[in-house]
């Protein structure tokens, strides 16, 4: 007889929450360490949640009629330099390429961090005329950054992400558009993910270098932290002007086009994890688990159990849901562990008595409930059950984030609420630099964003007691 | 009104062959320059074609039981030199990371070539038992070789491609892979890309860095060169013990796995433009074109023109057709022009007299041949003339193919039919190395494939006189 596989177990969340989250991004098999540090190897079950994000996303870019483009990964040292707040802010983070071969080169030449110079290269060359507008241009690619901490997901120095960048006729245009996407990325985190946002703009402070303006979704995790799943930013004609990038407008008139970026990366794969996972490891959204219902034959051995569980396994595949069956010689226990901790929404058990009485069991990863299904109505059942489990997460993630988000009147109920109960702490905010580094110093927290839906909690700035301009909400994020 | 734009003219190819080449890569808006040389950027109709392609190869690679994976990107320089003829052939080529930010790195780190190095160091990690085997990977990604010379597609310093990395217990299922993944590629070219190809095994000089064997597809181009379009390596294992990775067989041994890569690059696109090409610019086979029908309106001022022509783009694109209605203010002719080098395989006219008569005129781009078509079948008359582009684009290849193949017995005679003819030239070989120098030297052509299909030409060797082992094809290689 096989020997028994052991169940591996996981820190609980509870009593540390960061190895909770280690452990489950090994024990689920999403990612492994690499010989260098800071960088991550997407194994097969990891990367296969992104290829489903990919695919939605690409779907929803592609709809709104973008195209996508493959740019060079180097950047010319030259080309970084071109745009002042955009080499600063990401030089220090570059890994330079000096050798080719066994030839010293002339100019360095930097992995790209972020791709707006090679972007705006390209579009010095293809935009002449307003015919030329707008370029609605995406690439998918890895990015790298040379950070000195690390976390599965969260931060890598190499990631993978997609990477959108326009350029339009108008600056009404490219805002449209900046506002646009960052409603793809909010209905994608909704809708597919089951992650609720708060939208916003950032502050000055929290731009994209080089950015006017920096619009993102936030979400909040189970500790209570913030996620930054999504950014979109607006560059008015900053990068045009820099990189002398003009065209004919319709009166004849030379004029620079204005330019977006906006991006999403497998960051968001951490975000899913923390949102929704538990003590039983990994909890996928339906929409993009790579198995979505797994079926698990019990007492196999008996006539027509492994017929019929391969029987609805077909049935359900040939509907268009995600279906593994496991027929390993492990125990029905050591199955139920193992798809719990990887994560897949519905689990189908099929045994003996169920074959007599034309049913089988299917039970939810996200609250563990049992189900019994007549076969008969099988796929609309799985399909049910499905949708239940999105919805079901979806207003887990939504009671936390409400019941995480309070009001405070000065620095230190705000510091007291984050230390006691984390979370958003929105406050009033007069606008000024110093009220936001004096929250970060003395509240330990930074501003998360400037949301579009907007309250009157007071008038004045609790920090330093200015006039009011503008609710913000604040936080601790990853 | 609107000025004219102007058709952009492109080299004839019997003028110029490499011109006409250069010529269609720009005019069709496949690929541009970037600022570092041999490194290009893809274009949106490009990188669509490459989509396409992707999109057809993953659902093959997926369908043999293939997973993908992403890798990092950088390899330390040591973990590049634990396979000897491995870094001999790729050492050259590398480009190294020296600093991150502003610190120099302890070690040297190279842009990935290919990823034998970094699959070997995971597969150490999850490879411990007979059960983990085999392990079946994936990788689409980009790398990089620093060369010299470059050409669009055919010579980047950085091109895209998949590279598979599979494991196996024993050296028969690693070689019975190798085989099926070439076999992959041939059903990919002739069925998709309608590119006929002579499978084969390269020689020894000719193999892979590190490889025991490795097996070819090898496409002829309009100018009778020769193109190596994919191919697949069996190791042995050889990385498998320099990297240490091992595992318990089933008779609780310790035994060494046997593995594979295979890979298959965007240089494929360049034999797609070199295969079907013609003097009006791109020929594009319809099962990987962007735009499968292009659908243009004569006369569109004419009442219901626009509005018919609206309806069976929109019929077309429901049964799943690539179409695009092209209903800018240029003239049709320049339309006609437009796409013509852009390679749309179908083009519907549309003008009143076909409204008249419910009809509209379909044009191939492949022979420029007119059938008019009646709109109750549009669907399936689309279907059926996108089969026969397909076909007939096969055949002229296969044509070309077949009729540039020779057979040569003397060393002088090989030569001449190359300087005259061009193609492959085929005879006997002795197996020996010398003999293979001696046709490069003298002959001017490297071995292409020792081709499964055998014939017997020969006893003897026709360039040294000794007896005969295989008979071989040689060529003027891309």
């Amino acid at each position: 007889m096989a020997k028994e596989k052991k169940v591996e177990q996981i820190t609980d969340m509870e009593v540390d929450f960061a190895q909770w989250y280690t452990d489950v991004c090994k024990k689920a098999e999403l990612i492994d360490y690499s010989g260098i540090k800071g960088v991550f190897i997407y194994r097969p079950y990891g990367y296969a949640i992104w290829e489903n994000m990919q695919c939605i996303l690409d779907d929803m870019f592609k709809a709104k009629g973008h195209e996508n483009v493959y740019m060079p990964m180097l950047i010319p040292e030259s080309l970084l330099q071109k745009e002042k707040d955009h080499v600063e802010g990401f030089a220090p983070e570059c890994a330079w390429v000096t050798m080719g071969g066994s030839e010293k080169l002339e100019e360095r030449l930097c992995i790209r961090p972020t791709s707006e110079t090679l972007f705006c290269d390209h579009f010095k060359d293809v935009i002449h005329s307003w015919r030329d507008l707008p370029k609605l241009y995406n690439q998918w690619c890895s990015v790298l950054r040379w950070e000195k901490t690390s976390r599965p997901f969260l931060r890598h120095r190499e990631f993978l992400w997609q990477e959108g960048h326009t350029m339009h006729a108008t600056a009404e245009e490219a805002i449209a558009e900046t506002e646009q996407q960052l409603e793809v990325y909010a209905d994608f985190c909704e809708n597919y993910l089951a992650m609720p946002v708060v939208r916003g703009v950032k502050t000055d402070k929290e731009k994209f270098s080089g950015a006017e303006r920096t619009y993102t979704i936030e979400c909040m995790m189970h500790d209570h932290k913030a996620l930054q799943s999504g950014t979109s930013h607006y560059f008015g004609d900053g990068f045009a002007k820099a990189f002398d990038i003009h065209f004919t407008d319709k009166n004849n008139q030379q004029a620079y086009p204005h330019q977006t970026s906006w991006g999403l990366s497998t960051r968001l794969i951490g975000g899913i994890i923390m949102t929704h996972g538990d003590n039983n490891g990994l909890v996928l959204p339906p929409k993009i688990a790579p198995i979505q219902v797994v079926v698990i034959p019990i007492a196999a051995h008996k006539p027509g159990v492994t017929q019929k569980a391969r029987e609805l396994a077909q049935q359900l595949k040939e509907a268009g849901l995600r279906v593994k069956i496991d027929e390993s010689e492990q125990s029905p226990g050591w199955k139920f562990a193992e798809y719990e901790m990887k994560g897949v929404p519905l689990r189908l058990e099929i045994g003996p008595k169920d074959l007599e009485q034309n049913q089988c069991v299917m039970v939810r990863r996200d609250n563990l409930e049992k189900t019994v299904v007549c076969l008969d109505g099988l796929v609309e059942q799985s399909r049910k059950l499905l949708e239940d489990v999105h919805q079901g997460l979806y207003e887990k993630a939504k009671k936390n984030l409400q019941e995480h988000t309070f009001a405070a009147y000065s620095l230190e109920e705000a510091k007291r609420l984050q230390e006691e109960k984390g979370g958003f702490i929105k406050t009033m905010w007069c606008g000024e630099e110093a009220c936001e580094v004096k929250m970060k110093e003395e509240g330990g927290m930074s501003s998360r964003c400037i949301p579009f839906e907007q309250e009157t909690l007071a008038d004045v700035c609790p920090i330093c007691g200015k006039p009011a301009k503008k609710m913000i909400y604040w936080g601790v994020a990853y």
